[in-house]
């Protein structure tokens, strides 16, 4: 028997994470394994991904089609990004001890057809994690959020939310070292994780918490306004920042952590019609869009971890927990407890 | 001497029309005729073109630098679109008689340099205030909306809002009829409105006061979401049409009147996240910046109310009205009470 999480009741505000209460987001379940078929892998879960977009998937009431995945049910397993490494195999493809890659989410131990799990890359010297964070779905997003949503050239300038979290921090420093911006604005939701945004790559960075932070960022945006905001978060930093993009700027909408737990006071977006009056642009995106390029993206944010212009491990905090605090690890991420990527590991590599 | 009026009291709410009390809004001043030199004209105002945009330039505190017109300061004659005759002249290049057009604003009679106005085309069996509507600010402010911003293209849904308005009906008219929607979906303010934008060319035409209207739209939008939303009023109609936005669709931000009295309750945006998951894009807009191509659309926009395809004199509410009651007429806008473009008409032809 091994154990998976999952979803017992969808959350529309705060996920309790407690378990076996009556309104418990998450549920702990015991699963026989199968034996293996022809063509099939047992694998142990080694590194989990947390990512903020999770909240998203469990959320009650989705209107699926409207969603960029299927939502996930109550009774179905958390879906989260997974390495794990091949116990045993049945594949000729695949041999004993490979690192895998899935999203087969939050379970100790699977079997599963060896066609669903993408073996690793080498990539000696760095943790396999870095395939989650600089070299997976974060850097990627990063990637073509400057190049193809921001459409950001050498030279223009940037405000980043979220600059702590795992997509922000890849944003701060492929800004600032591989797209050359004149000048990058990180906002952050402490002094320490200002100090570290600044460390990484940003000229400036602004702590949201603080009560002048409106003006401080009026004052940084001097004296002619950015060119474009990268917004992980949604709500009155957007509301903010929509006041200090250039005329014709560009906002890449990314990521809205503001509101995932259902803080409806961070709907207020009252600056609105600076998109009109400065004919900005906000584009959505999502990182499954631009798969089909994700070579140009591998190729360019590997040479920079490589050049030493995109830290992999700077970028990343890691977190050895038991499987049953998967969920308990997942929960910093919406109390600002991490700086970049939150990786959670259950087992020994 | 003559009238104009003048901005008394920058307002942050609902503008205050009556004269004379300590927070009115506008005030009635005098003023003396100097006599004409060389190369000026005399005009008489006779219409005036009444536009929501009128309120953002009176608004208190603006910052000026983010405006995309000089703020109106208080002791400022009021602007607005003006088609004046002109009385006397002692330019060469238009004689007396001649209509003109000008931005110049809430004032009976003036003096101003002869380059200063441009004569009227000649455009036989309409209104001169044609050219505030269909072939004015209003009429380009559809074409270019739907071309350029919305990127519309024949066969594709539509939603407008504000559609018994000005801008409004003319994106209704032109989508159907000129580029050729497979569908228009037109959401105003009472039954009888949505009776007009229907006749004018909406396939459905929704009343956001009625208590079942989200619904209600999210059925009009039925089977497939639309591919665009022309926004001019923001705010919760706005936040419900987020949700109808088929994937990778635009939104062309136009106008933002729900909120231009300061209606707070109309700043709550809690689809936003409908932007990222499925990947739309808002792109604000301002009619200045295609004047270049004002040609284009004025062939475009003349060739269809010739052909009756975009109504010119359907589209016009026209007010008689005494000079010191503009501002009244003018608040019109903002009370839902005119269809199509409010012209206020103070003198004879």
């Amino acid at each position: 028997m091994v154990k998976e999480i999952i979803l017992a009741n969808a959350p529309t505000g705060l996920p309790v994470i407690e378990y076996g209460k009556n309104n418990s987001t998450f549920a702990l379940r015991e699963v026989e394994l199968p034996s293996l078929k022809e063509d099939q892998v047992l694998l142990q879960t080694i590194f989990l991904s947390n990512d903020p977009a999770q909240r998203g998937w469990i959320q009650k009431d989705q209107i699926s089609e409207r969603g960029y995945v299927p939502p996930i049910l109550p009774g179905d397993r958390v879906r989260a990004g997974n390495i794990a490494k091949v116990l045993k195999s049945t594949s000729s493809l695949i041999k004993e001890g490979t690192l895998v890659q899935s999203i087969s989410g939050w379970v100790e131990q699977q079997v599963v057809d060896a066609k669903q799990v993408t073996p690793l890359p080498d990539m000696p010297g760095f943790s396999p994690s870095i395939f989650f964070g600089a070299l997976g779905g974060t850097g990627m997003t990063a990637y073509f959020g400057l190049k193809d949503v921001c459409k950001f050239k050498e030279g223009q300038s940037i405000i980043v939310s979220g600059a702590a979290g795992a997509t922000g921090s890849a944003v701060v420093q492929l800004a600032k070292h591989v797209f050359k911006a004149s000048r990058v604005i990180g906002i952050a939701g402490s002094e320490e994780k200002c100090e570290w945004v600044k460390k990484i790559g940003a000229d400036v960075a602004l702590n949201y918490k603080s009560p002048t932070f409106v003006n401080d960022l009026i004052e940084a945006a001097k004296p002619s306004y950015v060119d474009c905001y990268f917004d992980n978060v949604g709500g009155s930093i957007l509301n903010a920042c929509l006041r200090v993009v250039k005329r014709y700027g560009r906002i890449a909408a990314c990521g809205a952590i503001s509101s995932y737990n259902g803080d409806r006071s961070q709907s207020t977006l009252d600056n609105w019609f600076e998109i009109i009056t400065n004919r900005l642009t906000v584009q959505g995106f999502i990182i499954f869009d631009f798969l089909d390029r994700r070579d140009e993206a591998i190729q360019v944010l590997s040479s920079a971890v490589k050049e030493g212009k995109f830290s992999a491990s700077d970028g990343e905090t890691l977190v050895r927990s038991s499987f049953e605090k998967v969920p308990e690890v997942w929960m910093r991420l919406f109390r600002g407890e991490n700086t970049g990527k939150l990786v959670t590991q259950i087992a020994d590599l």
